[in-house]
């Protein structure tokens, strides 16, 4: 067996907890601005317009676009159907950038340190650079590196994606494992010789969900932590 | 005055001391395999090979080349004439990595890490991805992201180097440092519309040696822990 040298993180909802964050966040800037609004329903149409602004861009639709910007267009596509209008430029890119205010899961930094002692720790996101460093100054997520996909200008599940990580790091796939808790992440990395692990979030959609269910994948744990205990 | 958000860092000889480290890990190995050789001479002709080395890919004698494998080339092409022969292929790759072993001077690690809790503090270097996520493991640099050469395929000072940094991070030239201990790379940066940063390393060529006169700098320190004090 290969011995595995580097973890590759899928970010959003493997690592942190969208969801309630987007929740907590606009909640309050509603608040402090005495603006009302479904701002649960809000948080879930997003994250619903995201897979389809990265196909715009994956089929040619839209040219290559930070997903800062992915993020942006959304939500003013969204914004008036919840009834929040009139907003300035730099309230929209504020509320555009609660992506880069995302909460770790409660195990997420313990289990990343841990790792970092014996592994190589990146995330590989369709987050941006700028995304993903000022996500980690905000959550402590000790990163050893951040694959954006502007270093790439693919988004996941491309090829490029998990094979530009591999060869930036210097690594075979069979030396690089994959985590997300995401099932068609896995499927893409496995299909390219990366080594899985599935990190089962079934509070990703809201409380009392349920996970995604396990597949072959080379491991399977119900946290970041648990990954570490794992190795 | 625009604020600064991020800080680039030339990382040979402004953030690691690669002169003493080369020698305290390739006189070690030596002694450890019963080798006698000039570790020192070995050391400042390697240094030496490295500009010119990086000017043949520039120029287009040789096309995109790491820096890790740069430094094997020139490893290889210069331990003849050191006396050093017969090594195979595994003790090749160990030396030429030595430049992922190098020590921080002194007042690096605490200097970027009160940086960081301020500034977005990134490597830009001629090293490549995979050298800089080592070396930052190696000697604890706490770095927010590293710009190897690889990100742009462009060595220092060509512009694509500062002006990816600066559009990766997504910030305008006048809001990014570029701190380096060699006036042509302040030079590079400030011609482009960076600030820019001297650090005096005076011992960067062994000990006693003079550090390369202060320019038309934005700040003009001695250590890296001076830079946080003079920000």
């Amino acid at each position: 067996m290969t011995q595995i040298r580097a973890i590759l993180f899928d970010v959003f909802g493997t690592v942190v907890d969208w969801r309630a964050s987007l929740i907590a966040d606009l909640s309050a800037w509603g608040t402090a601005h005495g603006i009302t609004a479904d701002w649960a329903g809000l948080a879930d149409a997003w994250r619903g317009a995201y897979a389809p602004s990265m196909d715009r861009v994956r089929r040619g639709a839209q040219p290559w676009t930070l997903l800062d910007d992915l993020h942006r267009q959304s939500l003013q596509t969204l914004l008036p159907g919840f009834g929040v209008t009139g907003l300035d430029d730099a309230q929209i890119l504020h509320l555009s950038h609660v992506w880069r205010r995302l909460h770790p899961w409660p195990d997420s930094v313990a289990g990343l340190t841990t790792l970092k002692q014996r592994f190589t720790v990146c995330a590989l996101s369709n987050g941006n650079v700028a995304l993903l460093i000022a996500m980690a100054k905000f959550g402590g997520l000790p990163w050893d590196f951040v694959f954006g996909s502007d270093l790439t200008r693919h988004y996941k599940p491309d090829p490029q994606t998990y094979l530009g990580a591999c060869g930036f790091l210097g690594l075979e796939p069979a030396q690089v494992l994959m985590a997300a808790a995401h099932p068609s992440d896995l499927a893409a990395a496995q299909r390219l010789g990366l080594r899985t692990a599935f990190i089962a979030r079934p509070d990703e959609y809201g409380p009392g969900g349920t996970a995604d269910p396990a597949g072959a994948w080379d491991y399977a744990v119900n946290g970041i932590d648990a990954l570490a205990a794992a190795l």
